[in-house]
């Protein structure tokens, strides 16, 4: 790879990609806490809590890597990379907040979403503005 | 990133990103409507159909992610780009089809199929013929 | 794309999906077998262990494409496919071993996160290895 090879964003991936593994680590600990054996996905109410909220994480992963890495390569890297950085912060709010009770997992989940919607967002202008350059020879900005 | 950035597969990532999280929202519409909180997942069958169609969408969408940026990269990307946007109908077909009724879901589940069998075959297509050429230096058409 | 194409790695790639799709196919035979339609994900053990054992790929799926890919463009690409390799065979293993007996899900396990421990620990030597080079010009081996 070249000097504009995407270093930050690999080094956020391989980063986001531990925490997913950390939190999965937490479902099977809740597990062994809560003698609940797999393949039993229901037990007493704070294992289903946990289990959810990694559920819920596996569902944002794929979304999160696509708006990163899309905002990274097609707006700017280190701001892309930053955002990935306030994601993981999120979702271990999420997490936390939702072993402890339903209700305490909404400020890391809104706060998830406004990550995301920023990555989405400032994602969209560098690809719009790219699309406008290479098919319509527009040069915004 | 230089004018032979694959902008066209980026647009349909972030579009499709998009539409996951517009189903993502209506699993919550249908906790709402259907008063299931968080964190169980059973309830009316109204309700656990719906989370099912989100389920399988969440499990498909990485193959989906793989089988469009390989095929767009090593075959064509407009052809994968425009496979993308089948993929995402197919999946509103199926969604929409499955809240309804279970047996609904299979006309989008089948197109869902065949254009992911598309797109996996135009990549593999793609694909061999570029180690083809690399390793074995072979110049195929 | 050029010459430089990581093209093992998009072979690999297509290859994973494909066991993915066969995975999720396996469910389904699994919901036939045990007359178990959809929406439901509970029945015999053995379809529960089978659902489950899919679920866990699902789940794993996204981490082992991060790893794959950045120890492949950053570490090396040879030695990220053939790890790829492994990886398929160990969550064969894992998935064969859980439809057994729960506790015969254990070596396919262990080997899934052995590789998938080699993939991140060399991704992240490589990435390492990048941001010395190009942010603080430390050259390493």
């Amino acid at each position: 790879m070249g000097s504009d090879s995407p270093l930050l964003l690999a080094a956020v991936s391989l980063l986001s990609g531990l925490q997913m593994g950390y939190l999965a680590r937490r479902v099977g600990w809740s597990r062994m806490a809560h003698k609940v054996l797999p393949p039993a996905v229901t037990g007493p109410p704070e294992f289903e809590r946990t289990f959810r909220a990694h559920q819920n994480c596996v569902e944002f992963y794929p979304l999160f890597l696509v708006s990163m890495w899309t905002c990274g390569l097609f707006f700017n890297e280190a701001t892309a990379a930053a955002g990935g950085l306030v994601y993981m912060i999120a979702r271990l709010m999420y997490f936390n907040g939702y072993v402890a009770a339903g209700k305490k997992r909404l400020p890391g989940f809104f706060l998830t979403l406004a990550v995301l919607g920023a990555l989405f967002l400032l994602a969209f202008i560098g690809i719009m503005r790219g699309i406008l350059h290479k098919y319509f020879h527009i040069h915004l900005f």
